[in-house]
């Protein structure tokens, strides 16, 4: 069954999105995301788009649905790699992805997710102290 | 025209083939990643084939190819993911991918290449003192 792959990377969930999405596929890459969260205990969610060239407003849905099921999960998720017609087409669309960080490259993104478990752990440390 | 990402993260590059690679594809992501293996001054290459359920001569050819080409760039590569049932292929097909390093998952061929760059600094530390 074709399936789009799961990267773990230290505390970090990384996924490539290469092709194009139907509904059956994006339902098992929301299963499959949200399982691997819980059981990889992933504290950050990465979503490569840089080889999309158009999105409409299926993908723009299912990437705001994957953040909000990562958040809700205790993990944030970062939009990595979006071209700017891609950018133009989902405001466009009424789509601002509100929630959902966004960088330009990866090493950005994970500067991003390190800055925040840091705050996390700090935050955990404080509470304890 | 449809390419396969290419993800820079530090000195390593990340390619995800989760398509099947034709001709013209397999060319292109070739030469935009030795074009990148320059451009980034990268020391590492992960080729993540989790996604790859079988894998035919072709296929086992471009990734020897790929990492030969990453060699000479001076840049280790890295096949992460690889399914028994490719294994058992490959070696049926009489591909043994030698000096090509495998790792089972992401994070062992980021710690494999980490260490190799270790090496490589300290080798160049020792050469200078």
């Amino acid at each position: 069954m074709e399936r789009i792959p799961i990267l773990k990377m230290g505390r970090v969930l990384l996924v490539t999105i290469q092709v194009d999405m139907h509904d059956r596929l994006a339902m098992t890459l929301q299963d499959d995301l949200t399982e691997r969260i819980v059981q990889d205990r992933a504290h950050g969610v990465l979503i490569d788009i840089s080889s999309l060239e158009i999105v409409d407003s299926f993908m723009g849905r299912m990437i705001a649905n994957i953040a909000g099921m990562a958040r809700v999960l205790d993990a944030e998720t970062v939009v990595v790699g979006m071209r700017p017609a891609v950018a133009i087409t989902l405001v466009e669309l009424g789509m601002t992805l509100s929630g959902v960080k966004t960088a330009l490259n990866m090493d950005t993104a994970m500067a991003m997710l390190m800055a925040s478990f840091a705050d996390k752990e700090h935050f955990n440390g404080g509470s304890q102290g």
